[in-house]
This record gives structure tokens, sequence and C-alpha cells, in this order.
């Protein structure tokens, strides 16, 4: 649902190293296809042609922004795409549309980027202070000029890659290309997911395991935290770091941005889903006569639910399927009610029931008493809440883009107040402690600061 | 699933009188929006202002074709909409768009349909020799030219309508506007659906009960059979037909077409499929670990399945939901699947386990194969598929886009060839006995000519 | 310039007939880009397949409507192509666009107008009363009506063309397209041009000779006023008018309508102009240093005006040549003024010189200020203004789009007080006498009516 | 015309600094618009707003890219504009439209460019070694590298501009933006044109007065060759060159590139070209009754001709004035010429008469026969061209899209031959010598290298 009372991802990468003859572009197109979750505001293909980097990129959809006509004049061997997420800032946003293109000394760099930078600041100010120029707000810029000043001063883009790795700080998978290479990154502690495939002799990078699916491609293995991983020639050669700190991914791919037919560091995105529906219903138990998702992240943890709970699973809504940019909400002093419009309450398993209603997360908590008003009409005799992840409370520094905390619900309500505000019966949020266990792997962390405020980087003083 | 292998509706019709200072046009709006699903080839709105009728009808989705702006202009107390499917003939369809507005001898006369004539020739033919012409390929049009040409012989519209319902055949669910009026028609067999709503003091048509909800409307009945209801100052005026035939409502309005969340004839769309799941599993029963369905349309009867046959229910399917006209197919020669772009299957509920697949129907055959060979990539030990209608033989002259008896797999090939071609371990179809109790409603008759050929009404001799 | 005091044309015609395998589509499309300046709101295109009608109308100019593609799927052997002005009323016009395109007894009837009926509505009145409905605003579809009509109850389209051109009061030039022939018609008083061509073995009908010209086809003749001409397998076949009135056609066609390289009733539009300002020398000397003209329409005259008096011409105005319909107009608080965004004019000629401005028309006056302001600015010591038509008085019925008449500078205001309002050191309109002259014909004659008030035809009393 | 016989200018530029309260993005639009001759590729304006710079570029006429809610969001008190013209190179040119827009050690940097400079990739492998990187295969990024450079060694842009001027060679008018001030400069031989306008208290930067006019900015002075001047809070100052070598503003600005009304270097573009038409009569006299000039750059030397050799002037030919990207052309095999479409010969003045016709210049000499064709269709009994330039037998390496030398037909034709080739009675070309005096100026100096290959600036020996 693309309701406001979600979180915005940044975006989502994908990298093509053909062997086989394949059309690259159209590759790199299905795989954004795939991560089209990941980001809707604008996307971006590059392919390297003998040296020669062919581009586009628009504002849009990938559907929308490429064409027939546009991928053929996309030729090449190595290629490079990005979808983008964006927090809606009101001027155009054409100049941070990736992946970033440049030259330098020592040819072309193609540069797109999952997550965002701690010290993007300090790291452009070092740089521009040495002659350094910026032509966009993107930390995939910073990066860019690092890779570039590195590469000038050592003797291959791998060891150019590992001084850069050392300066960047914060969440950071990257896949790029070099003149005649393709790398995919990911930062030290593995914030945002990047995995490996591979089709035939070629090779795929993608941020999730859909993208490879989308090909036909075969998962190979995920990018470890901290890894530099190249391919040439000579086929894939991986340099792992040194001594990485445990691992933190985002705890809110599971929760909500992967798809959850991807599967992130082992764990099934669906699976783990499932699984902590089952652990909601063994903390948070209420009688009722069916449990329904809300759509579509709301889903899978209801059937988790259901399954350990006993209580029958039902469909709860039918959702709109026809969305559009361009879909005239309604307004405020109108009868009708923007969340209905997409969503409708499926009566045939509402009316005369208890029902618990499951939803990924409560952020601003600014749709959920619609949602319940719904249910109600409809007949449903008591709605029980239960959310599947806990009370959201914390700033991401790491390239999500949550509301300021004021805005936040969790912050400014307590539990009991936030029941009677979206008319639930009852209302129970998944523990902090029962997250940890959301991964469904012991020897894995997972950054879960948004609920704890325990930031696995510093992320400064004079930050909120 | 917008794949080639499902059958395409003809329209869905609304219509809005307004008692309560309402904005018409936008409520049409929302409620073509709801009806999105029953056509996708254009859409129009036509405001009636007092004598003045402002319309605005193109291409496109809803959300495409309307604007604030234009919604602006499309001022009146009394409104019509409509959305079309069509059938992809190569000539641009802009003449055949909905509702049809024309000026008469006794005013103006809006009409949108959703249907089709089985006399619409004889009855253009009849009417263009006493001088009348025709402006486009529309069984609308010749609607429209029967009500001018009845009402400028007698005293009423409701008069009028009476005898141009005595010269219709076929399917046809009608929203129409005089100059003061709003009139629903349905056609003596029911063949489409047509509902009355309230908001208020306001009165709502629709295809489908989920235009009501979006709108905020209460459901007050169908629209019977043969009956022609009339809404003006004096609010709603009932027509019914006299010696009506047994109904025969098209059954794939179960089947397919119809939103989960609609109320059709008393009966709930979600609770026939279930209810036809369950029959299914009774009558085609296999051994297997998880009951998955083919989404959209297959889902409801997985439910239905896995509840009757007691296998577990789960996802198997994750569709992508970026879906938009100018997307990019993959060609023949490609190592990417069309279908595994839009669907992806869930390894989580697939590996290792022999899989039930229920999907709606089977027209062309021409998709199941690729899904199914998905699956068993996937690591599924068994695909059994099962088919929720039952073998699809006739053409429809009802509406409903079949393609010729030639591309019906099922008239060229055995249920053991068909099994072999699509690479399902197991295969069976609803059979046509146990259809006939899809509508759960005793006292009610379903059209199934298009698995049994006993047309409801006579289609003529010539006709394939 | 596309400045508001300018008058609006209504349409321009478009007829071919290929006997040499041209593509037809594409000699109209070209025909309508040289017809372009007769309007520009809508176009469109109908092409007859062996008695089917492939169709395309828009919203838009020629070059903006049509695409390759929507030209590939016009095929056939005979066509006719429309552009439309539109005065600019609030609602859609879609439903306006020509050609209509219907189905009648006798087979199709494709029908593009150039002009305006004088008793359109007792003509809709009276075919409604007998059971005709009416799908728009359009008198084009008055005119199918009647041609369907008559044909009906006669033996040819020519017998039936006979009958209605009987009924029709007002200015009518009509191409249009029966099952298998191509038919021009042009009112008896002949207001609106109408000119035959041939190309190789092919005909074209068009509404000035520009349309012949790119095409490649050569003159034949005008259609004469009352003319019927019918293309068919036998070639040409013409009805004549009996005993025809005295000629009207509209003076404005010289004034400023037609594009001075057409030729209309045998006399060229630039000759005419030339002579007009050579006239307008004679009557309204003036001592000056160089005779300009306003782009476009003015320059012409300009010409003519500097040949009779001796007075050298020069460029006076350099005109933006990059204009568009989203171009964004200076508001009226701004310090940059709108005409001359459009318009500069040209020191080198200006500075220091007596100016002779000569312009084809004052309707409203709304712009002379500003332009004579300009000069001035640009040092031109006095600016002479010399109108070549006499003082806009009176309302046209014949298709042309004149204000009302409180809107008509000349009606409300003298000579010396535009004058002064336009700020032109002295101001002169040729007199009304010169006028019947400008078309340089003795046996033919001319519709001043918005100059003299005298109407060729009646134009009823109530009106203004 | 939009043919593809005439050469292609690199670009326009405009800047506004606000004293006034003005609206500097719309005072820009309209700039660019006056000024959209030189470039249609692209368009871009960006404002400073206290320091943010906010921008919009985009592909397309002004008039397209710019809508009032874009203009709206670009606000500030300073800003630059840049129209583009492309040579046309497969690629999307998204990445190469301007103004470029950066931020560096001491601030943002946005810089507008017309022209060339002859040692770019020199300049940018110089800036590359010390790290620098390139994301376009602009010469204005090089030229921002380079400011930025100097800008963090330097106390001020002024120094820092003066040193950038020592290291660039070619053809430059710059119109850039630093935090606080509005810069323009020109290159030391004055290529390319730019000028100074003022209206109450702003400046204006303008590669045309033409652009001063549009805005009714008064026209203050040429910026000198070599000059830099700065606008900021205490008004303009000036930084004029040391020893300038004589100055060598690019000939083919008079003859083609700048709009007639526009004054370069003290002389009026209109004012040189009828000066030259004036000496080719008196170098290629030749016995005719009229003559005639090819739109719409042409003219000028037409009149200039007819006053000196006391041939009457004439139109010759009408231009089709709606024109647009997407117009359909007419393919080799069809029996409509795309010359003609565009351009009507009016019979009027050709008929029966021997005809002078001139033109600017022959660059491919591609459509020259195809008018000279229409002509004698027309009844020209003689058809003598005139060319206003010198034969065109070198590269240009200063901005100028001119063709490689094996497709300019004098470096492969003799005078004779073009004559023969192109269907002229007689043919005469500006001699190189009258050329010089075309700038009207004794005390100036032009480059005429395209026609005499002396290159004022060494272009290297390896450039053919």
């Amino acid at each position: 649902m693309n309701q406001t009372d979600k979180l915005g991802e940044e975006c989502g990468v994908f990298g093509f190293y053909d062997n086989d003859g394949c059309d690259v572009a159209r590759m790199i197109y299905y795989g954004l296809y795939a991560l089209q979750h990941r980001g809707q505001q604008s996307c971006g293909i590059a392919v390297n042609d003998d040296g020669i980097i062919h581009q586009y990129k628009n504002l849009g959809l990938v559907n929308e922004c490429f064409h027939e006509g546009t991928l053929k004049t996309l030729t090449g061997n190595i290629g490079v795409g990005h979808v983008r997420y964006s927090a809606g800032s009101g001027d155009d946003d054409r100049a941070n549309c990736q992946p970033l293109v440049s030259l330098y000394n020592k040819g072309s760099l193609t540069v797109s980027l999952n997550g965002n930078l701690i010290n993007a600041a300090e790291l452009r100010k070092k740089y521009m202070k040495t002659g350094s120029i910026f032509q966009s707000a993107n930390d995939t810029e910073v990066i860019m000029h690092l890779a570039a000043h590195y590469r000038s001063r050592t003797h291959s883009i791998e060891d150019a890659m590992k001084l850069v790795m050392d300066e960047l700080r914060g969440a950071f998978s990257v896949v790029m290309m070099s003149p005649r290479k393709l790398i995919g990154i990911r930062d030290p502690h593995g914030f945002r997911p990047l995995c490996i495939g591979k089709i035939g002799n070629s090779y795929v990078l993608s941020s999730e395991t859909v993208g490879l699916d989308v090909v036909g491609a075969k998962f190979v293995r995920d990018v470890m935290p901290g890894e530099i991983v190249v391919i040439g020639v000579n086929g894939l050669t991986s340099i792992p770091y040194e001594n990485p700190p445990k691992p933190s991914l985002c705890v809110f791919e599971y929760v909500y941005f992967a798809r959850p037919d991807s599967v992130i560091d082992g764990v099934s995105v669906y699976n783990a889903r499932v699984a902590t529906g089952q652990r909601l219903a063994g903390v948070a138990p209420v009688e009722a006569d069916v449990v329904i998702g809300v759509p579509d992240s709301g889903l899978n943890f209801a059937v988790g639910y259901a399954q350990a709970s006993g209580i029958p699973y039902g469909d709860g809504f039918i959702k709109n399927r026809y969305t559009g940019r361009t879909f005239i909400k309604p307004s405020q002093n109108e009868r009708v009610d923007a969340v209905h419009i997409k969503l409708n309450a499926l009566r045939a398993n509402i009316e005369g029931k208890r029902v618990v209603m499951v939803d990924d997360s409560i952020v601003r908590g600014t749709t959920c008493a619609n949602i319940i008003k719904m249910l109600k009409e409809c007949g449903a005799k008591e709605v029980h809440m239960r959310v599947a992840s806990p009370k959201f409370l914390w700033r991401c520094y790491f390239g999500t883009d949550i509301p300021s905390r004021k805005d936040l619900i969790a912050v400014t309500h307590t539990t009991e107040e936030i029941r009677q505000k979206i008319g639930a019966d009852s209302l129970a949020f998944l523990p902090v402690e029962e997250l940890d266990r959301i991964g469904l792997r012991d020897d894995f962390g997972y950054c879960n600061a948004c609920f704890t405020g325990d930031y696995p980087v510093d992320v400064g003083e004079d930050r909120e």
C-alpha cells in the first residue's frame, strides 16, 4: 500500500557482467523491475560498451522510463542499474538520479548506491579542500570521488576500493563499474543486502534475490559484510574485510522493505515474517475468530499468527490493483475516505467476528484508525491489533526515510493512548527482545536502532 | 495477472443521483476506480448540469484519464460513468468510448452499457431503414436510438424503456440518464450484475457492490432481472418485468470477473469461490503438502480447497505490483520468461513439497506450463493442478471476450493431453454438475453456456 | 502572430481520391499541414478501405496528433481530412473533432465542413421531430443527417446532395465521402473557398490551393458556388447550381484567412493584398521615410503601399519563430510585454524615421498600442497606421469567430478616438467602396457584411 | 528553415542580476526564448536563492521544458540560463544540458557556455592527473573545474577567472554565477558575442541584444574580447584583457546565426546583411525581373541585392509556420518533396520572370536543387542563384557544427559543377575579399576560417 504511514527505503542496485552475449540492458531492466519496490522515484541504467558508457536515467518507474528504443542504445557487456526512493523534497530530483558516471585519470567510473554515509559531509569537505567539485547532493558522488582519488594513487581498482572502504562510514551496498570490471561492495556492518548470482557464464549482482530470479540467474551467495567482489575477465575475485564488526543488517529489511520471496543473508524473508507472526501470537495472544493481515506487508505475519494461535487465517481486505501517480485523492471534507478507496474490507470474513488484525509496524499511526473503522462498519465484533515490530522510537541514519521523532506516534503516546486513538479493542507490539530473533540466525546481528536507539555506528553528538 | 490466458469482460457501469450537494463527478470517479477491473481500455463520465451534459471520455485507466481540472468542469447533480474493456481491435477505439451522449426530440440521453446485444445487427438495420444513422460500432448506440424512438412516441421515459426492453435481446446492464432522471436496466435474464445503493439521500447504481463501498454508500438491493429502476425528484420507482424467464447470471462473474469483495444477487463472490474450492477438493482430491493459488483469481478457490482437504494453505507466488502499459515484454528468444517477470514462486512454501496449484480456469493454456515449470525449478516434488471451473468449450455471445473455439485448449485436447502439455503431475477440472451450485442459491439460475453450449437465449443458427 | 486581436476561421477541409496507389493518409496529412493556418484546435483523417472507414481525430496540431504508426492504420483509397479552429469554449471539444463518420441505410458517410449554417437549429428541430438523434453540437452532423435522409429516398448520392443543398442556408464548403465516392460541395454564395486538383490520375479537393501545391497536385479549377462535384470510378462529375445568386466569397479570406500563396476564385491572395495596399496608399497618403507591415498578415499590404507611394519598404519587425501552446505568458503586472516577446522592432529600419505601419485589420485594438509604443521606443519619429480593411462593425454568421459588437473597437470609438488610444500620429482605414475591388474581379461579388452589415443571406430578426 | 543544409550553432547564454525584486526565473525564461534560434536541443535555468541553487534543465524548447510550476520553484536574485544546439549524436544528451552547477571548497559555481575549447582534451588530462573527475563531455565542465581550482588558490573569483582565462584556448562566451556574483567572460578573440544590458537597477548578460529587448532592458555595451565583467552588490566591475589580439568575431554570426534585430559589436546584423547583399549585387550582377530571398536567412541579403541592383524585391516563398519535432517527413520514394512541405513558391512573383534567388550560404547543397526546381515549376524563366558568403571550404573549431570536408560541396565541386547540380542558370558566391567588410567596421576583425582556412588560433597539426 502506498500509504503515508509506511517507511521509505533509499534504493535498489543491480549489476550484470555478461559472458554469453546477453542483452545486458534488458537484463538490468528486468532486474530493476523486480527491485522496483525498493524505489519508485527514479531509475537508471548505464552500460559499458568497450570503454564507452551509454546511459539513460529519468524520473519515474522502470516501465515508464525505458522503452525499446532506449534499451537498444544501451549496448555493451557490463552494466549497472539503480532504482531510487526519494523523501520527496520539493526540488526536481533529476540531478540525483543514479547511476552516476564520470571520467577520471584512469578511465570511467559508474556508481550505484543503496544506503547512506554518516560521514558524507566530512568527506565532501575534505575532498573539496584538495580541489574536488561536487555536482549533486548524492552520497554516491562522494564514493565516486574517493574511488577516483585512491585509484589514481594505487595500481588496481581492488587496492583503491580497500582504501575507500576504510574512509566510508555508514550503510552502503554499492554496485559499480570500472572500465573493465563490475564491482560490488557491502559496508562492514552489512546494513543493506547485496547478493551474487550466476546465469550461464555471466554474473549478476542484486540488492535482493528476486533480482536474480527474474532474469533466471542462480543464487551463488550474499556479498559478505565488508567484502569487495570484483568481476572481470578472470571471473569473480573476493576481497574479504579484515576483522569485521558483528553484522547489523537492517532489521526492517525483514519487517517491511524486502519482498517476501527474497532470501537475505540466508534467511527467507517470508519465513522470517511467518516466524515473527508466530512469536507475536505467543507473546500477545487473544481470543478471536479470524486472523487477517493488512496488505501487503502485514499478510505474512498474519499467516504466522494464525498458525501459532490456531485461529483461522482469512483474507481481510481486497486492495485495488490500479494505482498510479496521478490518482486524485479525496480532500479532507469529502465523505470518501482515502484508505477505503485503495482497500476494501472483505465482509465475508469479518462480519460478526472477533478479528485479529496484524500489521508490520506503526510509524505515524495515521491510517490504522480508518482501517479499524472500516472493519467495524463491516460488522466486526472486536478488532485486536497486533504489530509485528516493536514501537518505533528513533531516527535512522542508514538510508531509511523516517520522519522526525515528534511525528512518531510511539514517542508521544503510550500503548493505551494509541489503542484509544486507533479505536482497537486491544493493541500489542512485538517486544524488542523477540525482535533479535527475527532473522532466525543466531550467528548474525541486526540493526534495530529505530526501536532501541542502539546505533551500531557512532552517529554523532549533534544529531537528534 | 495481465496474462493473455484470461478472459476479458466488456464493461463496468456506474450512476449517481445527488440529493445532498455531493461532487457527483468525483463520486463517479471513485466508483469507476473500484470497477476498473471490469475494463481498462477506456473510461468516461457525463454529468447533467440542469439539462446541459458535460462529459469527458478517453482511452486509458481512470487515474490516467481524469485530473482535478477535468473533474471540476463536470458539474451537475446526475451523472453516469463507464469503464470499458476492449477486445483489442487494431483501430483506434476513441469512437467507442462511453457513455454516449445525444440530443433528440425530447432532450438529452446519456447511456452506459455493460453487455452485448444478440440482435444488434437486426436492430441497426431496422432503424437505419427509417432514417437513423449510427456513428459507432457500439451496441450502446443501438439502445440510445431505441430509447429516443420510443420516447418520442410515449409520454414518459418509463413507458419508453418498457418498449425498448421488449426489443432488446442479449445481455445488458444499462445505466442511463434522461434530462431529469437516472435510469438503471437489467436484461430479463440478468446476465450482468447491477445493484442499487444509497448514501444520505442520494442514489447510486453500480455494476458491483464495491462501487457502493468505495463512496460509502449502503447496499439497498440488486436490480432484478428485467427490472427498470428510475430515480427522480420523487425517489426511486421500480418497473418489474412481467413473467421473467429463469435468471441466468453469467457464472463467470463468480469465477473470474467480479471482485471477491462484491456481493452479486445475494451471494458473496468470495464465499462462492471458497465454496467452489471446497467442492473441487471433494471431487478431485490428491495427497499433497500445500495448496497454493495462482494470483489473483485462483487464490480464493485455493483457500476453499485447503479448508476442505485439510492440506495447509500457503502463498505460492509473489506478484510484481508495478505493472504498466508500456512494459517491455521479453521476446521469444530471450532467456527471460514473460510469466516469471510478473510472478515469482515463493520457495519457502514450495521447495521439497507436493503442491496443489489451483487456478480459476484454463482458456488457452498458454501460461500454465511456465508457471508449473517455475514451481518445479523451485523444488516442488509434485504439482497437481486443479481448475475451479469446467472445461471451456463454447463461445460467449453475452459480452465476454472469448477466443474462437479453435484457440480453446479444451476443444482440441483431452484432459490427459492438457496435463502433459502443461507438465502437471495430475490435472482436474470442476465437473459441470458442480458448477450449477457455484452461486450458492437454489432459487437462481446461471448461464454456463461457455462450458455446456446451452445458451439461455437463441443465438442464431449461423453462429459458430 | 498568435495575438488575440485577430479573427478566427472555422476550418480547413481536404479530400483525396486515389487512382495511382498513393498513400492516401499521408497525402491528407501533408494537405492538412498546408491548411493548418485555417484551424489549430483539432484535426482528423478518415480513409475508406473498401467500405471500412479507418479514422483518427484528436485535439492539437497536425504534427502533434499524427505519428507514423497512426498513419499506417489509415489504409484505403479515398480519404477526407479536417483542421478545426475553435472559439475556445471551456468544454472539452473532442466530440466536435471532424471528419464525422456514420453508418446509415445506404452505407457510410464521412463529412468535413468549413462554414456555418444559418438554419442549423431549425434543421435539428425538424429532423429530431422525425426521430433523428444528434451526438454533437456540430453543423457537420446536421449535414450528415440530411444527406442520409435524402439518400434513403433517392437513387444516388448525387440526387440526395441536390436536395440537401436546397435545405441548407449559410456558408458551407464540404468535403465528404460516400462508400465509393469523394464529394465536394460549395454553398450557392460561395462564402468559403474550395478547389479541385489533380496529381497523376488522382483527384484532390482542398480549401485552398496551397493544399494542392504541397502534394504536388496541379490546380484544375475552383468548385463553383452551389456546385456539387462527385469523384468516382468514372472520374469527376459536376452538378452545377441552377440560377445561383451573385457570389459572395468572404472578403476576409483575402484580407486575413488565406495563405498569400493561395489563389482563390482566380485571384492570387498575394496580388489582392498588394493591390489593396496600393489603393490604400492612394486614398490615405502620408509623408514618411519607410513603410513597414505587421507580421504576418500586414506584410503584403505594406509592399503594395510602398510600391504605390514610392516610400521605401522595410522590414519593421522580427517575429520569434518558436511558438507553442505551453508558452508562459507574462502576467499583467510584469515589466515584460506580451507583444514584445513575440515581435521585436528592427531598429535599423525604424530609428529616426517617419514610419507608415500597415496592418490587415483592427478588431479589438488591443495590441496596436503596444506595437506602436515599441516603434517609438526604437526611435521612430512618427508612426502612421494604415489599416488595409474598413472598420469592423458587424457580427459574422458564416463561420468566422468575431467577438460581440461591444468588443469591436470601431463600434464604440471614432477614428480619432482609436488613433489617440493606440498612440498613432495618424490613422486611416480602407474605405468600404475600395473594398469591393479587393478580389480584383468585376464579375464576382464578396461578402463584406462585417464592414457594412449587408448580409447576403437573411440572418434572422432576433440576431444582434 | 529547419533544413539540413544549414549550420548549427552551439548555444545561447543569458544571465540576470536582480536589484529590483524582479522574478528572475521568468526574466531568464523570456531571455532564453529570444535566444532560442541559437539552440533548440535543450535548455536550463539555475537561480541562486541566498546560496542555494535551484535549477531545472531538460531536452526540448524553452516553451516545452518550462511551466509556471517549474518557474515558481526557481526563486532567487541571481540566475543563469542556457539554450543548446546539439550536433545530434545518437546518445541521450541529458548529461550535457546546461547550466552546470557544482559545489566546491568556496561554495557553488554555475556555468553556461557558448563556444568550444581548442585545448579541452589537454585541460581534462591535466586536471584528471591531479584528481579531478568529469561527469560530462561538456567543455563547460572543464571551465568549472578550472574556476574551482584557481578560486581555491586565490582570494577572489575575479583573480581566479583571470588565471582561468590564461589557460583556455578557443571560443568561449561564458555567463556564470559564484555564490554572490554574476560573471560574464568573452574569449580574447571575441569569437562569440556577449552583451550587457540594464533594466532599472538590475543587470542582464545576453548572447545577443534581442535577449535584452525582450525583457525591456537597455543595451549598455558589448563585453569586450578577453574582458571579464563581474556584477555584485557594488554594481559592475570590468577586468579588461591586457594586450588582446585583433578581434576575430565569427563572421557567420552576421551571415546566419544571429537574429537580424540583434546588434553585435556595434553593427546591426540586419544592416550587415543588407550591405552584403548590396556588395553581392556589385560583384555578381545579372539582368533579371525580381530578387527573392530564401527564408529566413536569405531575405535580408536579397533586400540589399535589390536595392543595389535596382531590380524589384519580391516575396518568393511562403514558409509554413507550424513546425514541430514530431513532423512526419516524406520518405525518399514518395512524390511529396520535403522542401516543398515547408516552403511554397509564391507564383504571383515568380511566373514568367527572370529570378535572382539569394541565400546566405551553401554548405552541402542538398536543398538548393529542390528549391530551384520549385521555382521553375512555378514558371520562372531563369533562376540566378547568388550566395551571400564565399565558398565553404574548412572545418570550424570554434563551436560551429560543420560537417567534415568531404561533405562540403564546394570542396568537391567547382562553381560550374555546383551550378549544374542545382539547376541554376547562373551561380555566384561572395568573394572572400568582400567578406572582410561584412561587419562594416574597419577597426574590428572577423574569423573567416571556414572560407579561408586561416584560423586565428592554432588548431593543431593533426586536425583535418
